[in-house]
């Protein structure tokens, strides 16, 4: 692709107790942390009164994609495209999770639900918001 | 910030007829064009079985943002940090919607419910998901 690049910088990262490769689901239902960059913090202001918010974060483990895959990485599943998939392995490797607020404390944000690594870099937190991210069905 | 830079590249670039800086609310109303890169097009296929997808887009006629921000630019609220607000200005103006698809013709996605103008760079499409995008409250 030629088109121009983009240029992000994480404004935080994910810090959990365990790093090893678990499954999903037991990533998802671990609390886990997000340390804010301390320069950033005031942009946090009020963030305590969202109990959902929105990360968008870097799959910085991913190593290239496949625009086919499998779904849920299931090779007994037929193919399909990457965007119809929410595999992390995508042309550019963003995950995208709602996660619930446990806790603010200083540049610590403590969550649940979030399906990211340790040390993932975290682009953007947004408080959940019906208007923008408010789906009713997934097929 | 001292962290290191990411970079990512556009996908596809948003298309839509009129580029008047109409308010949030039309162009969620209004249809609006998704052009894939060529290239990419592989990427799509069954993605027309979605109802609703996630678009993460770029911002790009954002300059610089504050860290502390009025709620929905109305300067008779009290401020808030900027990531308690869905402000496009932030420190990466990443935008972040849920879209009604309508159709899908080769690189062509025809959606509904996009707040992005004319011609922003789109970095990823994915399929609404009821476990990682669905929230119950916002607050």
């Amino acid at each position: 692709m030629d088109t121009p690049p983009i240029t992000v910088r994480p404004i935080g990262y994910v810090r959990r107790p365990q790093n090893a490769c678990t499954g999903l689901e037991e990533l998802r239902q671990a609390p886990a942390e997000i340390l804010v960059h301390p320069e950033l913090v005031p942009g946090l202001e009020g963030i305590e009164r969202f109990q959902q918010l929105v990360v968008v974060f870097y799959c910085h483990r991913v190593r290239g994609f496949s625009l086919r895959v499998h779904p849920r990485g299931d090779p007994s599943q037929p193919t399909r495209g990457v965007f119809a998939s929410r595999s992390p392995a995508r042309p550019n490797p963003l995950g995208l999770t709602v996660v619930s607020l446990l806790g603010v404390e200083g540049n610590v944000l403590r969550v649940r639900g979030l399906d990211a690594l340790d040390g993932t870099p975290v682009l953007d937190i947004k408080p959940f918001s019906p208007t923008f991210d408010q789906g009713t069905e997934a097929a």
